[in-house]
């Protein structure tokens, strides 16, 4: 199996996109025709969120290298959610499309073995769920283990959580500590440390690190930091964050960050006069081009 | 819908026990009864561990106020797992135990939204799948809202990670501060502000602290930190906690603690002559002995 980040920058390099497409499936908010008009059974929302999803695979394929389904949205619809997961992890497969797991999933010992077959390991004779998982760090180096093994054995990728998007994460990230850094700062040396031994032909990591997009500045400062990991910035979109703010994460060439976008993509028909998924394919296309842009600067 | 916190103290006072039982069920550690000798299909392998997991609920029940599964093992299992998962949560809840979901979730936003509709608000109809479940603090506050408010709304517990009981955790939890303190007391300090308009009747909060039996030391002074917090204690037996350095846990009280034990009981069989169903009891009934000797000091 081709290393993690190496399949990235294939990927970035056949499509000249560098966006990821978060599939966030509310019931409520799909398309009418998808959802209908009355109360489903969770069995029929979870059918109707995963034709959703594949709806918009097809549409925004061609613009982006990656989907990345939220798993909560599909853990809130239980076990016919996990199945339309399973499915919708399959169809993205079959469209040539990488596949990250938002799972931020973090435990320790066989607990931490376990979530890594879950989700990147391969599963019997079928291929893994997921080309990579994003992972939560509080619990330290050994809690990834099974995780850095998957990257080291299967090819597979793995997002560490440094700096959250969202303004709360200032909470724990951003506590000052006694060298004068802030705690996402020591956590992105940490991420440094556990994939320094994964790199890939390009010279990237399969251990990368999730940065909100939101706070450019933080961007920056990670890839200064992380010279050799590939940057997962959400946030942009319904969160505010700017395409052409994040020209610096690109310093390490054009595949060594994603921009990941999810509700500005998939539910981009509530703002344009077009079907669900032609309105997804053009904001998809939209974005992959600003990102282009700032990322050949 | 009573209190989490005097749904706990009213099931600890009635048993006698702290105990919480962990399910970590891995198909090649169940007894061959109900593995069978040949490999099995996802399907079966999932109803092999839900008739497990019900199995050692029916042995521990009258010794332990909880089960906490660990859905990492049921998520290994995929969609199957999940079903199995849902089975093993209403078997509990008709043998009136308390559920903990072990989710270590923690996700920003709208996401943060569907995973505390997944595990602990009321699922149309039907109840809530797990009474409190376990989540990370590395993303804030803003993070862990929506289960603050199924705390307020529902009945529902939270138990935020603290201090884990895994080696690795120091990488993060024991940096030190600026201010002198360590990493896991300033989350500390924010558990404690984040349950302190959440008190029940008898005074603890529904939002409690996980912090590993591996460390008493750091027991004792989560403990001073959190004077109202349930705190959840693993790492008892096989991680080697034990029941007798846990005293000053229960200085708020004997139901201001629970001591968790996973492999220790549920495989227990291993090491007595005895069916599987009445090694867990016995090693459920052992550790209840001695952790309710631990907390009337």
């Amino acid at each position: 199996m081709t290393h993690f980040a190496d399949r990235i920058a294939e990927a970035v390099e056949r499509k000249r996109s560098q966006v990821v497409v978060g599939l966030d499936p509310v019931l409520d908010q799909l398309p009418v025709e998808l959802r209908g008009e009355t109360v489903l059974a969770r069995e029929h929302a979870a059918a109707a969120c995963a034709r959703f999803c594949c709806g918009i695979i097809d549409a925004v394929a061609p613009y982006a290298v990656a989907v990345k389904p939220q798993l909560a949205f599909f853990e809130a619809l239980g076990a016919d959610g996990m199945r339309a997961l399973e499915d919708v992890c399959e169809y993205a497969r079959a469209a040539e499309m990488l596949v990250i797991a938002d799972a931020k999933r973090g435990d320790i010992g066989s607990t931490a073995r376990a979530y890594a077959a879950a989700y990147v390991e391969p599963r019997g004779d079928a291929p893994p769920l997921a080309d990579a998982v994003t992972v939560n760090p509080y619990l330290g180096r050994d809690a990834l283990e099974p995780f850095l093994a998957a990257c080291r054995r299967d090819g597979a990728g793995l997002f560490c959580l440094v700096k959250t998007s969202n303004a709360g994460g200032a909470d724990v990230q951003d506590v000052r500590l006694s060298d004068g850094t802030l705690l996402w700062q020591h956590v992105a040396g940490l991420v440094g440390e556990w994939g320094e031994d994964l790199l890939g032909e390009g010279g990237l990591s399969a251990v990368g690190a999730v940065v909100g997009a939101t706070f450019p500045r933080e961007v920056a400062e990670a890839r200064r930091l992380l010279p050799q990991a590939v940057l997962l910035l959400p946030g942009v979109g319904a969160q505010g964050g700017k395409p052409s703010d994040l020209a610096p994460a690109f310093t390490s060439g054009p595949a060594s960050a994603l921009v990941s976008a999810s509700r500005s993509i998939i539910y981009a028909s509530r703002n344009v006069a077009d079907d669900w998924r032609g309105a997804a394919g053009g904001a998809a296309a939209r974005l992959a081009h600003d990102v282009w842009a700032a990322s050949a600067w």
